[in-house]
């Protein structure tokens, strides 16, 4: 190691631990022990550009062990990315740019949000899996232009964690050979050595799921850029290179023991640790000028490899006009002109026969995939179930991309990180389903998406005691609610083929994640010729979907409701018939579908008004799933409030008080009116 | 193979066949594929007495692939369970006890709930844990009483799931030799071949978890045997045999095919398989009576063992009357006597100073431990900071049992998994811990022990954006509803150091799974100067945690309420803050502290009523996360919109509008009245 790397890696070390220090806050350890494998990565093989950290096709790189975030911080703002030392001196702080886990958004150069262990790694198989797509898709002889590599950063904990076993699964069968993770083996956990907790034969376990596996000191610079060359020599297996690192490095009394991870080293460890370094006391986020100097060629280095890329992509624009237009509106994320327009036939095809809103699902993906080309997806090993699955196409298989169809297998979690990954490698538009039931196995990944607003389309199918007899391990009950609990996710449950379709194309231009929520059970189509809208740009009244809710059907012409049914999904159409019965007996009742609750509260309080005008208190919401939250709308719930049961589909929804009669026999009660009223006079 | 035991086998596989047909729904292949050596294992290995399915020492069964549950229903009837061929033509109808997946409590036998793939894998590593547990506690060299194996099906499914690679890491680490489980390698999956999605040398992966690995031929009943023998005999290193089975065994058509799986086999087909195993195509549901008379000689094989062990048990109660009476007691889930006397001195402690939930959680578990004798548990690698760790007791460590603490790794979701297996094993009373935003990674267990209603404490601590400079990452705000949302889940979040030992006495007694919501943060002691009851039958006013609700300060003397603050955890002292404010202002407020809905949803609605009085409709909900639900008990509600951020806890309350300057304004502005109604004027 020559003086300057040395003088780098410590600053790296010390900009972190002072870091950290300041904010009586963090995690220096992890930096620390790091910091000379991932100089090493960024300063002799990571190809990219600090001042264009949008680089369609830089190499990207993961922390997957995110609470090592000043590791990330510091080689950000010594390459010469936005984030000035100021930032760094903000560490933690209201608003700042360096926040406690690096967050998609908020940093220049963040690729994702982590944090949460074992989510970067299937990131970073997203990521991965994103370039190997665009490349077969794109480059062309004369001109590759995409053509990168995802490197990362995991640590014991992230192996830990069964998503990187599902995703480290999933990338070796693949053979996603241009992903290469540094393993941080520190032997360091929370609670104590690794020891206590495990004893896996990591490499051994790797080479099992058909990576390429190697073993180096971490504090040996030949030794890491060697692996990391080999790594990228090897083609088709994807890498681990296990490196022997040192949590809390250079910290005499800290070094090598779980007191390094998660607290500031405190002033006087602080010093002892700098002068062991030979670091200058003060001041504090020191920056020598030879390190300054030496990062300044670095980004030069990449500054040069981004021109190169610029004319490799002049030429294939200049070859194949078409096909780089194509290229830069799947980059931009756009949606091309037109792009719901063969839906029309779809519609008017939806309205002739009862149908599973996840079929209708299937055929409309099955319509929009060759319009947007960039659709990808599949399924946690439910395809022909979740209807996920786009005809005629092809799969991404072992070592080959034949079409944009995933075969997760058995594996959610990481199929809902990976989905992430593809999201936020940009350029291509992920899907994925499974049974709504099982959204809670890839529930992590589904709030990082919320909260770094990757734009995942999740299908989720069998969304009820509608699955009938699989019974109440495979009905979700509570699920509608936990999902609507997460901010920034778009929950939509769609009551019919029509609004199914109208989901889609209420979702695809959304920024952010958005879940479909779709039945197993066929639906009948549902009249709108008692529709109604508001008297002023209230745009067609059919197009509720968009707004979250609308008037289904209307009470009879010219009465002012005295009750609103409220429902969603397959709940929408045993109202409809609830109404009828109602009005049998003289009752004026407006039916409202609310498919999405996000929706709905994104609209001006005078449409909310309209659908659910203050005047009319007598509110009955209907969902086949717990009531939580319904109070916000209704004045009374039928929902589920227990667990579900195994029994035909009929069984159940009258066994559970979901039927047309249970909520006529419910509203007229609430009016005080009719049997259940005499019944218990 | 001997005719017998071709008979048997296909006996299992049409009984399973006939079934699913009957039911025109449920999963055939697998029971079918698997029927040859789920036979040898029930017969020629699993002790077990049919008459007694409740006998502690028996070999535990669990059916991880549980669609194939007509597999265990058949095995159940044929071994003389209390399951009649009536059930079996019963399956997946309303009321059964043969429900579509294997129901812990629905069917006599059946040891856990499955059906979501992964479970029943981690299950088994808990009750192999408890079995050791519980035989290096009571075993005495004069009487063996606890001494059983843990037996298993698991499927490729199952593998795919990260939850199995984190328990299986886990048991691996802790050498459970006496876990055995048969892998159903029958290379199918729901979008077709295995190899679709995974390439994956399992059996190398499972020595890499120091597993001890065999592979046979599924459908040779003496390979089979061999390596059970085998297995058992290897006491270090549990065992995964590997068995080649095949799908849909004996199905001409559907053989090693996807649609073996999920379907019936249909009329046509039915017959022609019952054709080629050459069984009678009429009646269904056909059992010879030399299969009878077979499994006869068994059962009454399992009913020697059984009394062979009662021996032992007399042995054994007599020669240490004192600990057989103790774990007499662990087996039936009883509470000692005064087995909460010890924490009156802590809740004496408890109100001098400022103490955050989760440090008086972890408090009382170290009081409550030596009390109750059975606690074990702990962390997903954060013992210190969930104060899971019970001080003194040493570890549940590889290979030897030196205490009931339990280092589970950064593995949630094998921890919910194995907390599930510990509880329903029975002697054992499991608590687990995670940061709150975690419990998402475990909530596919969570929600199957609300189904199965196992006694699991789940300590879940950092439970807001209190967690500060961590971020969003790891601040939940969604959990708390999300949580709510699962039926038999009780969660309690406790809001001072009183509330949180109510807390855990609250939950102890409780059948069924609780949450205890904690603080990272200190809290200051509440005031009960002010707290009311109930004028009759109320018991004492502070007991509030057990009715879920209380009055925890009343308005001024005399006055009735012109609004009610009501609040959670941390969020309760602002709100008796703000409560002086308002009082400041002439205004009677009173403050209600409500630490688990579902507690106070089973009071009487007397009780209810004085809580919270319908005549006072001005209510405002003040909790730090997002306020689905709140509208249940509140007119208006405080909480939290969107993700938290990066900051100190303090800086975060006060941005998020969470104070108590911000709820008096607020409570002003529901009232008409104050700055905010002037400042809109």
């Amino acid at each position: 190691m020559s003086p300057l790397d040395r003088l780098c890696i410590d600053t790296i070390r010390m900009l972190s631990a002072d870091a950290v220090q300041r904010a009586r806050s963090g995690h220096p350890g992890m930096p620390m022990g790091a910091a000379a494998m991932a100089y090493v990565l960024w300063t002799a093989h990571l190809r990219h550009d600090p001042h264009h950290p949008d680089w369609p096709d830089r190499d990207r790189f993961i922390l997957s062990a995110g609470h090592g975030s000043m590791l990330l911080y510091s080689l950000l703002h010594l390459s010469g990315y936005d984030l000035a030392l100021e930032d760094l001196r903000a560490f933690r702080q209201w608003g700042s740019r360096t926040p406690g886990h690096p967050e998609r958004g908020a940093t220049p150069g963040v690729e994702v949000t982590t944090g949460p262990l074992g989510q970067g790694f299937a990131n970073g198989v997203g990521m991965a899996l994103a370039e190997r797509y665009l490349a077969a898709r794109f480059n062309r002889p004369e001109a590759t232009i995409v053509d990168h590599y995802t490197y990362g950063i995991v640590s014991d904990g992230d192996l830990m964690e069964g998503i990187s076993h599902e995703a480290a699964s999933l990338a070796g069968h693949l053979k996603l050979g241009k992903l290469i993770y540094l393993y941080d083996d520190n032997r360091i956990t929370i609670e104590g050595p690794t020891a206590l907790a495990g004893s896996d034969d990591v490499r051994l376990r790797f080479e099992a799921y058909g990576w390429h596996v190697q073993a180096v000191d971490g504090d040996d610079l030949t030794q890491v850029s060697a692996a990391l060359d080999a790594a990228r020599a090897e083609g088709e297996r994807p890498s681990l290179i296990a490196a022997r690192t040192h949590i809390g490095h250079g910290s005499p009394h800290r070094q090598d023991t779980a007191r390094a991870h998660g607290e500031p080293l405190g002033e006087e460890e602080l010093r002892l640790t700098k002068e062991a370094l030979g670091w200058p006391l003060a001041p504090a986020f020191h920056v020598p000028d030879e390190v300054r100097a030496h990062f300044a060629r670095v980004g030069a280095r990449g500054a040069a490899l981004e021109r190169e890329w610029q004319a490799r992509r002049a030429t294939h624009a200049h070859a194949h006009p078409a096909e780089h237009a194509e290229w830069t509106r799947w980059l931009a994320g756009e949606l091309p002109a037109d792009w719901d327009r063969k839906l029309t036939a779809l519609v008017a095809e939806s309205e002739k026969q009862p149908q599973a809103t996840r079929a209708v699902s299937g055929a409309t993906l099955n319509v929009l995939a060759p319009a947007l080309g960039n659709l990808i997806g599949g399924s946690a090993d439910l395809g022909p179930s979740n209807n996920t699955t786009i005809r005629d196409a092809g799969a991404f298989a072992p070592g080959r991309v034949e079409g944009p169809n995933l075969h997760f297998g058995v594996r959610e979690h990481a199929m809902g990180g990976i989905a992430n990954g593809l999201a936020l490698h940009g350029g291509v538009r992920p899907f994925v389903g499974t049974f709504l039931v099982f959204s809670d196995y890839l529930r992590p990944s589904i709030r990082i998406a919320a909260l770094s607003q990757a734009p995942v389309l999740y299908v989720f199918t069998h969304d009820s005691i509608g699955v009938g007899e699989d019974g109440p391990t495979h009905q979700p009950v509570e699920h509608l609610a936990a999902l609507r609990a997460i901010p920034g996710l778009t929950v939509i449950r769609p009551a019919d083929a029509r609004e199914t379709i109208q989901a889609w194309q209420t979702a695809l231009p959304r920024r952010g994640p958005v879940a479909l929520i779709l039945t197993r059970q066929k639906l009948p189509p549902l009249s709108r010729e008692r529709a109604r809208r508001p008297a002023a740009g209230g745009g067609e009244a059919t197009a509720g979907v968009a707004r979250g809710a609308y008037v289904l059907s209307e009470a009879a012409q010219g009465v002012v409701p005295e009750l609103i049914l409220i429902a969603t999904g397959s709940e929408v159409a045993r109202c409809v018939e609830a109404q009828a019965k109602l009005e049998a007996d003289g009752i004026a009742v407006r039916v409202v579908s609310l498919p999405s609750w996000e929706l709905f509260e994104e609209q001006p309080a005078a449409y909310r008004d309209f659908v659910l005008p203050p005047r009319v208190s007598q509110r009955l919401a209907v969902e086949a799933g717990v009531p939580l939250g319904w109070e916000r709308y209704a004045s009374a719930v039928i929902g589920m409030t227990r667990f579900g049961a195994s029994a035909p589909e009929a069984v159940l929804f009258e066994r559970f008080g979901l039927t047309a009669d249970a909520i006529a026999a419910r509203a007229l009660a609430l009016l005080g009116r009719g049997v259940p009223r005499s019944a218990g006079a």
